[in-house]
């Protein structure tokens, strides 16, 4: 069963991470016309996950009075390592147990509609360059900095993929070669530097030096978060603002190196990180980078802005596989 | 005057630098038919250039007895920041004083022939992609190190331009945030690190401190080159072997960065320091890159060779330009 978009077609979208699942309706003109969210684990089979996805989005239609015969494709953004074209996962650090899935196929049994499937990264950066600040900005970087840092990267609206679909790994760039050590292995990357946790633990490390500062507190309290030593920094709190230019520094020359090389029209910075600071960071990166770039030629030009759509943009990106690729993709089975 | 491509159309193709320009007739298989060398100067005005260059190709045409007939068009290859779509060279070091001139227009008036221009590390990658180690791998990036450094990178075949034109600035990419100075006003720069100029100077400054090596005569000679330096390291002179070191670390750093963002299928390395060291570089890069790529996903799998069609890769690209394009764009003027 296959039915063909039209003007009143609805996707049904998803976007899933490591807890919580986004379930949303989303029509041609990208209203969201209904949405749930959902807590998932780690011990989800993806069969038991596929179905379980089907039933809450008939579920949230009926609930809104929409008429499941509009709902046209399934789009689905997750982590992970995988093969768009084909719709098969790797693997993905949220559901740690699959390996070489072909979920396309699995949605498409459990839906009993054409699916497709997509990185949460490039997910959000197609939904950020057709809903947000990415509109007619090429090429259009999405750079997500969050509990790790990652990136979508567009050229000419088509996602930068690479020869085995792993590029993008902006957050494993190396800053400062003899810096600290990265979950990758390697040393210095930017998301050893500029990450959530990164910013945790520079500033724990500066509060084991016996440095005063208002963030003691939380520290000892082990309560110390991002959110908690950006709050410090607007209030001018010296240990927290010496936090953020850390992070500043990392993310401004891992950002040159990215104009150097791709010369973006505009960097758009998102997560929880990236959001949640931007009024302290985005900023001082600005005025990091026109220092950084070659005077040649005016690399500063790239725009440097906050993200649009917040925790959306990745369940908008799900609608746009559905409206740009359900009508010419193949069924996976 | 225009004449269309046929099976036996040939490409007048110029490859021009800071001292030399190169001159080929290619027809439409990659045969060098004809070639000429000879020598410029940033004195040069446009359009002394291109009547000298009309006039060079055409007396090449007559002693080698082909019809002038059969050149169906101009490929042109230099260096600087130019619109290559409408033929623009904003400014180029070669040709110091040139500033925004229709350079593709000038081409066109003295050879009677439709032109096309491009920058001269994308004709390079152009020509090794159509005759050299690049065919059938994408994308495919040809990282030029020599006086400076810089690359072409081709992603389905196409030259990733960027926003203004700019991208592929690697050597621009920071390395070592504290590093030497670079020409671009940085620090840390691959091209402050990698180049050829950089070798030397980090030869020279480790002989200042007066380190016993091979190189002292050729230094005190003012004679020391980077030709010198690998044939030291290739006697396994212990400061000239420490240089190599160095040169290795950043070049492998820089191309652990592309890898994680681009996920090329191959990158190979050209230019006089690039291929004049090969059997010194390639090897150690290599291994440093599989060590600090993500483990996750096979990056390593990235191949990293020498280029192979060494000073000729400009004039094929030259060349390519023409078969490629003289078809599809509109003359300049």
């Amino acid at each position: 069963v296959r039915n063909k978009p039209d003007p009143i077609s609805i996707a049904a979208c998803v976007d899933i991470g490591g807890t919580k699942a986004l379930l949303g309706l989303i029509d041609r003109q990208g209203n969201i016309l209904a949405r749930e969210m959902f807590y998932v684990n780690a011990e989800y089979q993806p069969a038991t996950l596929a179905v379980e996805l089907a039933d809450r989005m008939r579920s949230l239609a009926d609930q809104y009075n929409l008429d499941w015969k509009r709902v046209c494709g399934v789009g689905y953004s997750t982590t992970g390592m995988m093969d768009v074209e084909n719709g098969i996962i790797f693997t993905s650090p949220n559901q740690g147990g699959w390996r070489d899935i072909n979920y396309g196929h699995i949605l498409e049994d459990s839906f009993k509609l054409p699916a497709r499937i997509e990185m949460d990264a490039n997910a959000a950066a197609l939904g950020e360059s057709w809903l947000g600040v990415g509109k007619k900005n090429n090429p259009f970087i999405l750079l997500i900095v969050g509990t790790g840092i990652g990136a979508g990267i567009l050229i000419d609206g088509n996602i930068l993929r690479g020869w085995r679909g792993t590029a993008g790994e902006i957050g494993h760039m190396c800053i400062h070669p003899d810096g600290p050590p990265c979950n990758c292995g390697g040393r210095g990357c930017l998301e050893s530097l500029a990450s959530g946790p990164a910013i945790t633990l520079q500033a724990r490390q500066l509060l084991n030096e016996g440095r005063v500062s208002s963030l003691m507190k939380p520290f000892q309290s082990n309560l110390l978060t991002t959110p908690i030593i950006f709050d410090a920094a607007r209030q001018k709190d010296p240990l927290a603002l010496e936090v953020i230019e850390y992070c500043v520094d990392a993310l401004s020359i891992g950002m040159t190196n990215i104009i150097h090389l791709l010369n973006p029209k505009m960097i758009a910075i998102g997560g929880g990180v990236g959001l949640g600071g931007a009024d302290l960071l985005l900023e001082p990166i600005r005025l990091a980078i026109s220092r950084r770039v070659g005077p040649w030629v005016d690399f500063a030009g790239t725009h440097i802005v906050p993200a649009q759509l917040g925790n959306d943009a990745g369940l908008y990106g799900a609608a746009w596989l559905v409206w740009n690729h359900i009508d010419q993709v193949k069924i996976f089975n």
